[in-house]
């Protein structure tokens, strides 16, 4: 079947939020500018629509990329526009190649029967040179502050407009401080990013050959970011479909993406989501690696995958999934669990390490892996590949066992520079979580954590974006720096584009809900916003400041389509009588008069 | 507009759910029988598809009363079977009045304009005998055990099958002690639940003019329960339609249902909803009667609320929430709030207090609600007229302010032997939700505490049963017993079916996620039930242990719709070759062969 991908440029969604543009905000220290999303807001009307006061807009963290900016022509099929281009090549620690260094990647290059579906703008991809390590790590260990630190830096501080617009001498002047504070608003400094980066509290993922990332951050001191998975299986989808996935999924704010493809053409689909894709890519290439043996996980070789990291690597793929911890010895403590071994990742490598009755080639070749991920600035996702596949094998000795392994492997990877994060479950009841967390902090020394959910219980399918929401926002709030999404279709099928939106919107709310919790300083402006826009009627504004203002709109107007209804001092619940929000204005005017 | 009231039979949703049957369990103390839901099971088959392995049935608490029995012969416009009728008569302390007593419900009765929606076939109320005391907690603290206290005990037990179907000398002999244990299981006895209601610890809603309940307990120690409201308002809905949404709200879980009524005829929509509820009803009785003074709030009294209440309690109204906590000296407290005060029943007395600047009547007639109360056995639920609204407003001093006053009437209360639970929050993110919880706890003497969510931010209009269902799910962990559901169209509009039964599952998630959490000794058996079936890939037995089969076979059969594919040992995510279910299957049978 021939893919359409000339279709494609017609097809991604670019339409800007209701009410919002995108505001660019400059660098101080770098050559800069921070996209982000303001909302305008109205002003505030007494009940006979007299104005009041004004309501400053109010500007939110944006991970949806050039697509939002109606200034930017985009056209899929050359990608969107590589802002670290100069960033990288200025820092004279990289060559270009003069072609790909994969003998796949070759194969596929070379094979005239793919020209239709192949990216045509690609360029030659960058290696470090040798003897340098490009890790943002690295940099931040020598006490560099690069420009995607200080990107960052601005992109957190969503909450302080006021400050970086303004206030540029105020910004400099704190950005060598590992700490901000302007009046009673604390924010964030480009040097305390660079802290977390060298400390290995945060991963900051953005591949030599990925260009076109906007540089974010994953680390319990920042914002608590989500991921989405989109992907091809055998059975479903195409590329065009996996580009729309991606270019959604950030629209409604998935931080980063993963291509989880397993089906047929998964290096040109890669190929085509990362030349366009705003986040961080993440993959598992041990799922391309079983590819190229048909399938036998006893096939699989070392060399086999050290190209497939390689051919990655050279894509811009910014992170990997690694399931280095699945040891030969492992693999036994999962035969009496109710659900055995549920990671994709995992059960290949533990059924190749017990075909062999070897040591994980994963495992014995770790440091050899690094030396790749310090050459391309491709940050680790350890694996959990013994992760519970349901509440009943949560926290038992094989994933414990599995933890520790991950803790001794970041140790190895910080030896060389190169940015770890773990990955966490799963299954978990509700008052098995801490314990995860806080064993992962000490086996891990702090690594940031990324689970998927996890979900508080396993009977409610098609709604597993929901059972795993609540052990998401939890574990966040412990300390979980990045959430892996659920769809509704988890356990049951391949989500489509609903269910993308339903599972990121979800997690959104989860990773709100923690940063919260957290009190992270760019946290509840956004909410108090929303709830003065409640309180005085203001249901534009309530709208637009919605995580997903379409779908408050549509609701709202189910019981009461009106346009008057949207200025309307009451609503539907509970009709004019009965408001509670108008009786308090009463009870505050008639305290007014009467008693003051 | 004349309602439709003859269109109701047909109308109400009656279907079994898939692979499953009611079963009836008797009692040994009491004549009774207790409805339950067991599902079904297939067989446990290898990849050649040789039976391997039976399962055995899995049976659950069950919600939905006779409307999932099809041997039962139900006409709506007559009511459903009065199971309670003869255990009621047989307590010889009631009187079968000769009319209803309240003034209000006369005038309604007697108005010929009425006839066309009138219930037709309400029998005479029963009040108690002069002197009596006919509330639960009355008859538990004389060491009664009621036939309503061994149906609980028996209905929280559906995990022990084996024991009380076959076992019941068993049984009997557990009776009277407070804790059951059988091999491995521990089990709830009739005595722990006199216990627990003779210590106020748990409320047992039995108004005995609603006979038709199938009886039920809140309290932190059986498993969580969840209300869903219904109702119309001036704006919109009609009898027919509340009455089927009663019967879908309990069809999909829900323990209770509130009819939060405040449009026109809401004494006959009342009667309709009570007739044909197999679950305790609580109403908002200030509700009617601010409409009984057309909307003003200063015009209220304390002649016409006390006709409110005993027309209700005549009714059969279970629970009354009433917010005798909103003092005088409080309402200052909200002057500077984000969003004032929110609940619509708090904003009325907040109203009336100013308006007369006077104590409320409700605080000043609290003894003499307690003799409405005892006479029918409607249970409190002292409402939090003071909750934010907002996570700005969270844990402040109004609300706490509230919370020790309704300590205090708890206390009052209970000297009249009079059941009690606490309403609470509504918007806390997540760090400040157990304070909530302890503080009630300690204040309120441990009654059942009844929150609605929390809702953990306010940036998800359209989503915010899951901004509550995180916070639900932690509140309950911590103690809450009750959690009243919020549907996606909170702060939107009116819910319809599909928000009733989104609201349901969701609140049916953070429950059992509750009940996993605390332990309950029933909670975890369907889980494990459900991992075992997704293991072995028996897709049906999937489906039917789902909390809402109807979606996740729908889910499935998104992607793959073929009947082969509901038994095929993979499936659509990953396809035959990445399926981890299978490999794992591949490596246990692997270590078998050539490690054993």
């Amino acid at each position: 079947m021939r893919m359409k991908v000339e279709k494609l440029p017609n097809e991604v969604s670019r339409e800007p939020f209701p009410g919002s543009k995108k505001i660019y905000v400059a660098g101080v220290l770098h050559n800069i500018k921070v996209p982000m999303r303001e909302i305008a807001l109205s002003k505030t009307t007494d009940r006979f629509r007299n104005e009041v006061e004004e309501n400053q807009p109010v500007v939110v963290y944006d991970t949806s990329g050039p697509f939002t900016d109606p200034s930017i022509d985009i056209d899929v099929r050359k990608g969107i526009p590589r802002i670290r281009q100069g960033w990288i090549a200025d820092r004279q620690d990289t060559d270009q190649l003069d072609s790909i260094s994969s003998s796949y990647g070759k194969e596929r290059l070379f094979n005239p029967d793919l020209q239709y579906l192949r990216f045509e703008y690609s360029q030659q991809p960058r290696r470090a040179k040798a003897g340098k390590n490009v890790s943002q790590m690295h940099y931040a260990r020598q006490g560099l502050i690069t420009p995607e630190m200080e990107f960052i830096a601005i992109r957190e501080n969503q909450h302080l407009e006021a400050l970086y617009q303004k206030d540029n001498a105020l910004w400099k002047q704190h950005a060598g401080h590992n700490f901000g504070a302007y009046g009673h608003k604390v924010f964030i400094t480009p040097e305390f990013v660079r802290e977390e980066i060298a400390r290995g509290r945060a991963v900051l993922p953005s591949n030599i050959n990925h260009p076109e990332t906007e540089p974010m951050i994953i680390g319990r001191n920042f914002l608590v970011k989500i991921n989405a998975n989109i992907g091809n299986s055998a059975v479903t989808s195409s590329i065009e479909e996996e580009v729309e996935k991606m270019v959604w999924a950030t629209r409604w704010g998935a931080d980063t993406v993963m291509d989880l493809s397993t089906g047929k053409n998964i290096h040109e689909t890669r190929e085509w989501i990362i030349r366009n894709s705003p986040v961080p890519i993440g993959t598992v290439p041990i799922y391309q690696a079983l590819e190229k043996v048909n399938g036998k996980a006893e096939e699989l070789t070392w060399e086999i995958f050290k190209d497939t990291l390689i051919e990655q690597a050279e894509q811009g793929v910014d992170y990997f999934t690694i399931h280095a911890g699945v040891r030969l010895p492992y693999v036994p403590l999962t035969a009496n669990r109710v659900t055995g071994i549920v990671s994709r990742g995992g059960s290949i490598m533990a059924k190749w390490c017990l075909a062999h009755h070897q040591e994980s080639f994963l495992y014995t070749h770790f440091d050899e892996i690094c030396e790749i991920m310090k050459a391309y600035d491709v940050a680790f996702s350890l694996g959990d590949g013994l992760r519970p596949g349901s509440i009943a094998d949560a926290n038992d000795a094989a994933q414990f066992a599995e933890l520790e392994t991950l803790g001794e492997l970041t140790q190895t990877a910080w030896q060389h520079d190169v940015q770890v994060m773990i990955e966490g479950p799963g299954h978990v009841p509700m008052h098995l979580i801490k314990e995860n967390m806080d064993k992962q902090l000490k086996e891990c020394g702090e690594a940031p954590f990324y689970t998927l959910g996890p979900l508080t219980t396993d009977i409610a399918p098609g709604y597993d974006h929901i059972t795993s929401a609540i052990g998401a926002a939890m574990i966040g709030w412990f300390g979980t720096a990045m959430l892996c999404y659920v769809t509704p279709k988890e356990h049951l099928g391949l989500p489509n584009k609903k269910d993308v939106k339903d599972g990121v919107i979800t997690y959104k709310i989860a990773a709100h809900a923690a940063d919260l919790a957290k009190g992270h300083p760019g946290a509840q402006h956004r909410d108090n916003a929303m709830s003065k826009a409640r309180f005085e009627f203001r249901w534009e504004d309530q709208f637009n400041l919605a995580l997903d203002p379409e779908t408050a709109r549509e609701y709202h107007d189910e019981t009461l389509p009106a346009e008057g209804a949207k200025t309307a001092h009451f609503c539907s619940m509970c009709g004019p009588n009965f408001c509670s929000m108008k009786i308090t204005q009463d009870v505050r005017d008639f305290a007014k008069k009467n008693y003051s």
